[in-house]
């Protein structure tokens, strides 16, 4: 309801994937399984089955719950295996064409797959498969995976998966399904989660333990960074293909991306948010009446800054979550009116206080600058803004869409600059050991770090082939290519 | 995902209206202020609008923001007087017959009108103005006020559509346009709400004040019960056309329908939501860890009955708000999976926990079932549950879609036994005097309630004509008829 | 793809109705009833049926064969009773609103009606039921008349129903369903037709016979001018409720609204084409190589026209049938193209040759200019226009879709001026009493003609209410009132 | 309307192609051309055109006239140059996936291809490249000749597309555009039809004249059998790349797929079908009252048989051309009523007379058997079936969409059991030798067939790799390989 709407100023994950070997109704089991995931991606999902002698593909625009949960839909995918993904974005001229999972039948057999991460060298990879004579349906990397698998000289099959595999840069947690058997793969710095989960014996890969709750299954385990689980009737092996790494799994995935419900790589996320909301209270005392969270995401930090603060928690800023699909096309009397689609200040309980505002980051600073006029406007005599995570200053190669590094609004302002921006009595973000700190770690190790925190310090851990010798350089993610 | 999905076992409050004079791009603006208004109606909306020589009609099922956001149907609506209404539910075969508001070419001229609660003589009046000749092309109460004014004797407008209101019974806060005039009326108790705003001089109707403020306007007073606002040219006329009485505003918006935000007949909901929490606390004591709601209507409660207990405030259950618009057709194999599409707990936050569980009501008792077994799942040693409200007793026949009497587990059991239904370790409703404590009444005024509380007590406060002889009384919103 | 493509500059027929009364899967059958009268509207079609103790009522834009075929449609409308309409228009703003059949629930119980032709004085009725508070949902006259049987003072249904007939001017055969009965009426004058068959047992009322045969049902008779046949568990009662008067058959239906397989009035409409056809080579003789009709209205004139001057009748034009639903918007480049999108000369057969075109009328003329450019540029010598009826000089208000007077144009060029305008060698126009004869009548009757011919004689045989007082007559049918 | 209703019974010829190079609004002119085209196939179509810069790709399923013509559709297809395919069936679960045109980014550059015929060791072929590692992402043969291209060793674009095509055997009339030049090629055989047009200098490649005709280009000539037309800025090169073979057409474009007014291969396909007629009138006389063809196909083959007979030819069966896309679920009330929907006798032109039917062709035999009941419930006296064309007793597996050899009731018949089946009083076919004379030829050259006339003597020109090696032969066709 402006020219940028709220939504346009967020971080997105780029994908969620789950998959289960040997069960009944397998495709309602991963619809289910990616519902529980939405939130790492709402534009498009897809399913692919196999019925022991067939598999079947299924890609539809919109959230899970309008698509795949009707009767039609799922009758086309049946099957007691099948795999799923979900993602955000659909842009870039290819409608359905970049949605997963991506199936081929290859000589050896039918293969479906399905990625979360993103490939850093893909474009490189794929000019030199075209030069062979390849023949590419979309721009997504992970086509570029399937069709190194088609092209090895391989012979056997997870012997042509580790080939393809090997030749990859960037982050990849993948779900693969043949025939026979079903995969899945963490790159080796295990950037991307991916768990292991079993419904009454039935094997499930999924990004997030959440999506073992909702159906019930068990928790097993983290898939391991770099390891490589192949699923069949003999039961499942671990290989551990390539050369091994100290991990990085992403920090930003504690911060915002995952849903607090789930635990990854042994941690709660609810409990993580909240330990860095204690951090922050510590870090960046301030005077003030009530804590209020930007919900959704700002509100365990400010759980956890307000119960270390000792201050009052208050909603005191109401999200309304029935967003649709299109934004009115604003006119010059609209406009001058200041709409808030999503979230309106509660003045009742904001008048004439001092507020602590808590939110998760600062992207653009768009959103910051429209909370706190509106928050000011419903009569706060101070506002100061406390920020969950350091300083948003790189963009993200390894599947979340960032905007390009100049439009970052800490890439090109100071702090002091940035709390003059968007018009705050005091701005402070958590500091980076803060936030390690919040993790259980005792600070960033700055020779090996625990985390990719690219986003916050520059520090890429893998090669970024495909920028190279690009003057500005533009995350892949935006040529539709993550996944 | 279960025979009884979650969304099966909520109240839903029927309608929201909402209507602007005089101003640029009024179906934008109406267009925005239903989005505001949502929570209460999300199956169906309309719109009218005059561009001062024709009235122009738009009904669309589905939320506001996939239908009336769009560029085209807002061009189908130009002008700048426009009322508009958001409705629960389109079921009853009707399709889109019922979704108001309703318009008629009179001999008078054209005439809108869309409401918010529930005539209760509507059957009664609409048989005789058939045996006269009316023809009904919908089961909706809106239209019989239509057809009293079409055949009303009186000469002018106004007096016709008092002549028609003064045949009414039960609940109706109603916005109406004619080519001159915009009115607002509020049935002579009050029952539902209706605010008058101010957008820069046009005057804006609306149920809720936060319907103001997503588009900046200014909140100028509530609506009195009883009286007619007359909005024309000539500014803001107000009349009181029906015998004084003491006015009875529904008690169950605060507890759950209004939106925490706004503040309704002088008091904000929020913050009474909290009081009633706190109430609660005093009320019914118990030793517990974590207070922990059940997200999102029990979120304000639980955060009154921490702060006043003592405990820590914990979001405990996690809820998934992408929902779809399908529901997975459940196979056995999948039923027996007990799936959770929109709770989840957060085992880490729970388990070894004595918890305290914050509700706003029980209906039918399977959702509360649920919960508490997913909450014991999760590793609760002791579930208390605690309901911000005395229990639900008695139908709603004022515009609430209510299961009949007999299907509210309140009806038929007693607390102890309510407790064993849902397995809880105690459970505890709000006393009638808690909940009137919490509005800043001393307590229920026995002889003159200063509430309706039908839900809680049966004492309805008008006559229910078309409910008379009826052996097994069902709600008239069954029909079809609520607004 | 020009301005105006060619099937702007046609006449469109506005109705067919269907009807059969108990008979298992009735609204199937009104189904195929209707797909077999699809000629006379195809833009919009509805379905009424009685299933014992509820109607079902379905409307929907498009072809039969695209909506009510479908599965899910005919689910809707269980029971043995229905009846059905097809219409040309869904113009005038309503979209569906004024599709028919149309149904009220009466004091006296359900009713629905469709109906075929015209209501000359509909709007002076309406204006005088709105006046005494009738509500209209609609622009339709047959509304109107649902309206006059609500409010009629008659006791019983059938008495109320003649009560309403008789308030009406203008064309009307009519099909109507309450719970008992089914009723079919022909106006006075008999001016579209309506015939009833027989499925073993089980009566039918149809616009023409070939509704009839695609079902295999037996023809029984017309329904005669001024009947009213009511139809009941007891049997078919005939009532002749109007005063009588000489019967004025549409002229026009045999000449190009009518299907050639069908028999109306007891003639057959394919064989009177052929002896038009007839006629014209006597009355307008020109030395020719071949005989072209224009397809496919020309077809069965032109094979008449071949027979009686003994010239070879070849298909020199062939039409493209694949016609969709949207049309090119063209640019100027397109535009220079003269695109041919329905109708291709046949160069070999054309080239060199003397061609009589036959077509069936003369509308605004820009098809025929078209039709006759492309037969020239197709190397025809000499190009003889013959129409198969006289010039059409004035509007229809019975119930067809003819441009006002001034844009017809036979109403504002002689013959000589026409020839030149569309650029042929000779034009000719069947006489008044040529087409007269072909019906097997000696000649027009001046003071008592056997036809309405108002089209080419603007000798209209009812009261024109609505028009009055209306300095440029425009038809009725353009307000969207026609069926 | 039947369990096998009348649409099965057809040959269905599988593909039109068209293409335009360097005109304004290229893909506009290439939808006409299609929807000329459209009796080629009616279920999906495809366009993709050249900006200079880059390709855009549309594929709908539908007629050209509902989907292409869209404003929004044709705005997506920006450019000079545009290649356009439709096609007939959509069905093997491949959805939109085997709609062509195909295109792929090559490490040559973009290159997009489209192609009427069937490729008979498309499968072999295919197995061999997805050895090497090539993916499809389609069933289709077309995708098949794109691999060739991509992987050929060949150095410059048009040597690839040599290479390529060197390795197919079978029917391909194909267009291709890449981001420099426009190509037409024909098989060494010529057995689809292509010809070369031009439209005020912006040359054209059609399967037909009648799509030259629709946009006013002149026809050029047809690209010979075996020819490359290669189209560039530079003009026009005609290149045989192929081993030179003596052509063979397939005659039943001119039987029935061709549009009548098309001329192909310096033939008018009216005037042969008209001469076919005369032909059978010859050999198979019998004494009768009037001539009726089976229309729309049978009508010009009548007209030459009732001139050659000298009987009056009539329109003795009417044909519904409002054909939707849905088909009624008949129960067995409707179906014992033996429904006919697109088929109507005229019982006034049939009763009491001996009726010559004129029918293209005999396929299964269920339609001639329905159609010859209804003549005769009409009142025949006598039916004599005459065919024009010999028994259909062989598969096509050139791209036209056949039954397998068993179902074809002339390969299980003779002729006298085949009139038992149908029941009429004679039947005859036409002479294979009175075809050949039909085209001018004296008759079929035994040693050197002057056509392809498998469909009616088994004698395949090309081998049939694919088919090689199988008990029961079936059409690749079915296999959705077809184009």
């Amino acid at each position: 309801m402006d020219e940028t709407p709220f939504g346009d100023d967020e971080l997105h994950e780029e994908c969620g994937v789950f998959g289960i070997f040997q069960r009944t109704d397998a495709a309602a089991v991963v619809t289910l399984g990616l519902h529980a995931l939405q939130h790492r991606g709402q534009e498009a999902a897809g399913i692919v089955s196999y019925d022991g002698s067939q598999f079947h593909v299924e890609r539809h625009a919109g959230l899970i719950g309008d698509t795949f949960t009707k009767q039609a839909v799922l009758e086309r995918l049946p099957g007691t295996s099948a795999i799923g993904h979900t993602r955000y974005a659909t842009t870039g001229g290819g409608g359905l064409r970049n949605v997963q999972p991506f199936f081929a039948e290859l000589s050896a057999g039918g293969f479906a797959v399905a990625h979360n991460g993103n490939i850093t060298n893909a474009l490189t990879v794929q000019r030199e498969l075209q030069r062979r004579g390849s023949i590419f349906s979309s721009t997504s990397d992970t086509e570029t995976i399937l069709h190194l698998v088609a092209t090895s000289a391989a012979r056997h099959f997870v012997e042509k998966l580790i080939d393809a595999l090997s030749r990859l840069e960037g982050a990849f947690s993948l779900v693969g399904l043949s025939s026979k058997k079903m995969v899945g793969v963490r790159d080796p710095l295990g950037i991307r989660p991916l768990v292991l989960g079993d419904l009454e014996g039935s094997p499930i890969l999924a990004s997030e333990t959440c999506a073992l709750d909702i159906i019930g299954a068990d928790f097993v385990r983290d898939i391991e960074p770099g390891e490589l689980v192949v699923i069949s009737e003999d039961g499942i092996e671990s290989i551990f293909p390539f050369q091994a790494r100290r991990p990085r799994f992403c920090i930003f995935e504690y911060v915002y991306f995952a849903r607090p419900d789930s635990t990854v790589e042994g941690r709660n996320v609810y409990e993580i948010r909240k330990k860095i909301g204690g951090e922050l209270a510590r870090e960046s005392h301030v005077e003030a009446d009530i804590v209020v969270p930007v919900p959704d995401s700002g509100v365990p930090a400010a759980i956890g800054y307000a119960q270390e603060a000792g201050l009052p928690f208050e909603l005191g800023i109401i999200r309304n979550h029935y967003v649709g699909r299109t934004f009115i096309q604003p006119t010059d009397s609209i406009r001058h009116m200041g709409v808030k689609l999503k979230h309106n200040a509660n003045r009742r309980m904001i008048e004439g206080k001092r507020v602590v505002l808590v939110d998760d980051s600062i992207v653009r600073g768009t959103t910051s600058q429209k909370i706190v006029q509106m928050v000011r406007e419903a009569g706060a005599t101070e506002v100061h803004m406390r920020i969950a995570s350091p300083p948003t200053r790189a963009s993200c190669f390894y599947g979340v869409d960032t905007p390009e590094k100049a439009k970052l609004l800490a890439s090109r302002m100071t702090i002091e600059e940035m709390a003059d921006f968007i018009k705050v009595d005091s701005l402070s973000f958590l500091s980076i050991d803060g936030l390690y700190r919040a993790t259980d770690e005792p600070s960033r190790n700055k020779l090996a770090p625990q985390f990719c925190d690219a986003c916050f310090t520059g520090d890429y851990p893998t090669s970024l082939t495909d920028q190279d010798g690009t003057e500005n350089v533009r995350p892949l993610s935006l040529l539709g290519g993550a996944g």
